[in-house]
């Protein structure tokens, strides 16, 4: 193999962060990208929504005919940054129905799409890579694909989102409330102008949903993703939660579930939850990511690193475009799955897990008795509990706190048994409910 | 592709924990394995020593004529699980050589023979996977080789020994001093009989040569790897680690260094090291692997798990395995490397690094003098000094102990200067000397 090798093109869509991050290393690294390849890999174009002239790219690069730069005979690979679903989902099947290969780090289009897309990659025999669309520069997608494909993938637990979790860390390490540590992300630009997507968990379930496809070899769309966001996640949770040794973060959980009869079934969810300190989601604060996998065979395994930014996106988005240009050069496609599987999405109620609540009640006798019967007449078993008085500005007993922290039960048992106790007389309000990580008990 | 595919067939060298794993999970999984990979995997025979009727496998698949396996015309793949150089060496070179695909996790072979192996397999236009050599379970050879193959790897360092984080974990968490903590490690299983392979590195520095070469993309082996094992690590040492903030981690560290005249060196070594306990590798305790990656643009990442054991060494041979017999499938073949540079190895003297240094010396004045002005004439800078009087059993004060932290210099300016200590009057001896990790300054 030498370097007389045919060049391989590349058409670049969308030119923000992560796509001039992309564009600067193919240029900077050619003569190491070209000897890791077997050819040198060559820009052919950048596809932007309006062409200008101060974007520290030569303007001849530039164009805004994005049907044209991909349709162009020598392009072999299209690496689509646009965002979001559209223009993107047309752009990558025209690709694919003309035989290029594709590198997207389009998270929303994955997380509805894979179907199609996966369909129409192996209908032309090219490659689609989407590495990037999870957890940035953490390898994610790859070790789950094929480092774990010999094995039985059983959970995989992250921290997906960024921003979230910054606003989560700040709130646990200065006691700030959600509403000023959002404010401090969006002036240290973690949070967008409208954070919806972040705080509301939207993105964090578009992620979900492609690790748990990927993990389950199944389709599971951003639609069947459980999403509870941050939002109402208060300064007194972060106090309770310190109170029980754990921290607060927001989770994209994926399971298998085996029924007793041996019926598979996947759950995909997002929410906050308490997190003990000694998990090793615990430590992962600020804008970093991790996720962590359960394997049959393997045990537990955690991928770290940075979630999001220019750079470490652009370092996976480069990964597959260097594997997607070697398999042009050598001949051979990336792996793929041959059989999907379609097993059914289990709702939220029928989840085994933990919660915590915490509640006002009046202070007077039975109270507490009053409250565990409702944990008790719906088999929910509690494995703490604590109870203490409230005094108002002039220094008057004016009722009582209860935190109960239960043993694992059915989502939907927890949740009725929540309700149920907004409804008891003595209970004043229920301050907070959230779920809880990282046991089995 | 249907089931009806012509089955792809495997022979397994070696029978072993993890050989008796993987043959468990090829029997107990086929369905699954079968709709991953678009055909059968079917074990054609398990190549052993010696024949015998109690090993769980029906003994019509058990051969000592392993030459005669490998060679049958219905096997496409040869999982190698013997060990140790040879006769493994000759088995998948015989492999390679005859067209067959090759998944190994031999760390003492692939760290001194990647290259004649690699060649071999690039003439057959075969498959070479090696993923179970380095960190068990943990995906690190593909992330390095795939995933960050558009990026450029800095630095490499990980804790890639589990006998040797029991030991030094054991003698962190409860005070014991190395002997008694080796023979805890024994007693658990977690050493081998005559542990010198762990204890003096010699496992680690094996892991180094590997993951130098694929994160560099130069050839390094062994031979090259500067080791020191943990034998002489001391419960002295443990106790000026907390003082310090540390805690004490047997690593491997593979690094590309550029010269001012941008000449590129590779180094890569094997040692005790303090780890402040902020650093991720710090909570990585007991039997667990961790790998700290820095690249250009990723940034920072880690990858954690079980290293070692039967089962998570049995799931990185099975993702190699299938990834092979797909390629098998469906043409093509795995990534491998175009060009290998050959950098020169860095000698240790040359590395930059920060030094601990412990002293008795001689109770009087003037001594902290002359012990800091070795340090001086050698251009190395002290970070701290802590200095205390030493009782003797009456209640005399019969001397000082010293205990210097350096910045960062040359390794060779850092040894000699330890050496010229050692010559000094005042000094009556150096207790303890470690390097330490996780700081630029």
């Amino acid at each position: 193999m030498t370097d007389s090798q045919k060049p391989i093109g590349v058409a670049v869509l969308g030119f923000g962060n992560v796509g001039s991050q992309v564009v600067r290393i193919i240029e900077q690294s050619a003569d190491d990208l070209a000897a890791r390849i077997g050819a040198p890999l060559v820009l052919r174009g950048v596809g932007v929504r309006r062409v200008a002239d101060d974007r520290g790219i030569s303007i001849d690069k530039l164009t805004d005919n994005i049907e044209e730069l991909v349709s162009r005979d020598d392009v072999d690979i299209v690496v689509e940054l646009m965002g979001p679903v559209e223009p993107a989902r047309k752009a990558i099947l025209a690709a694919l129905e003309q035989g290029k290969s594709v590198v997207t780090a389009n998270k929303a289009l994955m997380a509805v799409s894979t179907g199609e897309l996966a369909q129409a990659a192996e209908n032309a025999r090219v490659d689609l890579y989407f590495e990037a669309s999870v957890a940035g520069a953490i390898p994610v997608i790859r070790p789950l694909t094929q480092s774990l494909a010999g094995d039985s993938v059983v959970r995989v637990a992250g921290i997906v989102n960024g921003t979230t979790n910054y606003i989560l860390s700040e709130m646990d390490s200065t006691g700030a409330d959600y509403a000023s540590a959002l404010a401090d992300a969006s002036a240290l630009g973690y949070a967008e102008a409208d954070p919806t997507a972040d705080v509301e968990g939207y993105d964090a379930a578009a992620k979900a949903a492609i690790l748990a496809s990927i993990a389950f070899h199944t389709r599971v769309s951003s639609n069947d993703v459980y999403r509870e966001g941050i939002t109402k996640v208060s300064s007194v949770d972060f106090e309770s939660a310190k109170a029980l040794g754990c921290t607060i973060k927001l989770l994209a959980i994926c399971e298998r579930l085996t029924s007793d009869e041996g019926q598979q079934r996947v759950s995909a969810r997002v929410y906050p939850a308490l997190v003990p300190l000694d998990h090793p989601l615990a430590a992962v604060n600020g804008a970093f990511n991790a996720v962590v996998v359960e394997a049959e065979a393997a045990g537990r395994l955690m991928f770290y690193g940075q979630g999001a930014g220019g750079a470490p996106t652009a370092s996976a988005v480069m990964g597959d475009l260097v594997m997607a240009a070697r398999n042009r050069v050598q001949g051979g496609r990336g792996p793929r799955e041959s059989k999907y599987a379609k097993l059914p999405i289990a709702p939220i109620g029928f989840i085994p897990t933990r919660y915590y609540v915490n509640m006002d009640v009046a202070d007077r006798t039975g109270v507490l008795s009053a409250v565990a019967a409702e944990f008790g007449k719906r088999d929910v078993s509690i494995a703490e509990v604590r109870q203490e008085g409230m005094v108002d500005e002039g220094g008057q007993r004016r009722g009582a706190r209860i935190v109960v922290v239960t043993h694992q039960a059915t989502d939907a048992a927890l949740s009725e048994t929540v309700s149920a106790l907004a409804d008891l007389d003595v209970v004043q309000s229920i301050n907070s409910v959230l779920r809880m990580e990282g046991t089995t008990e």
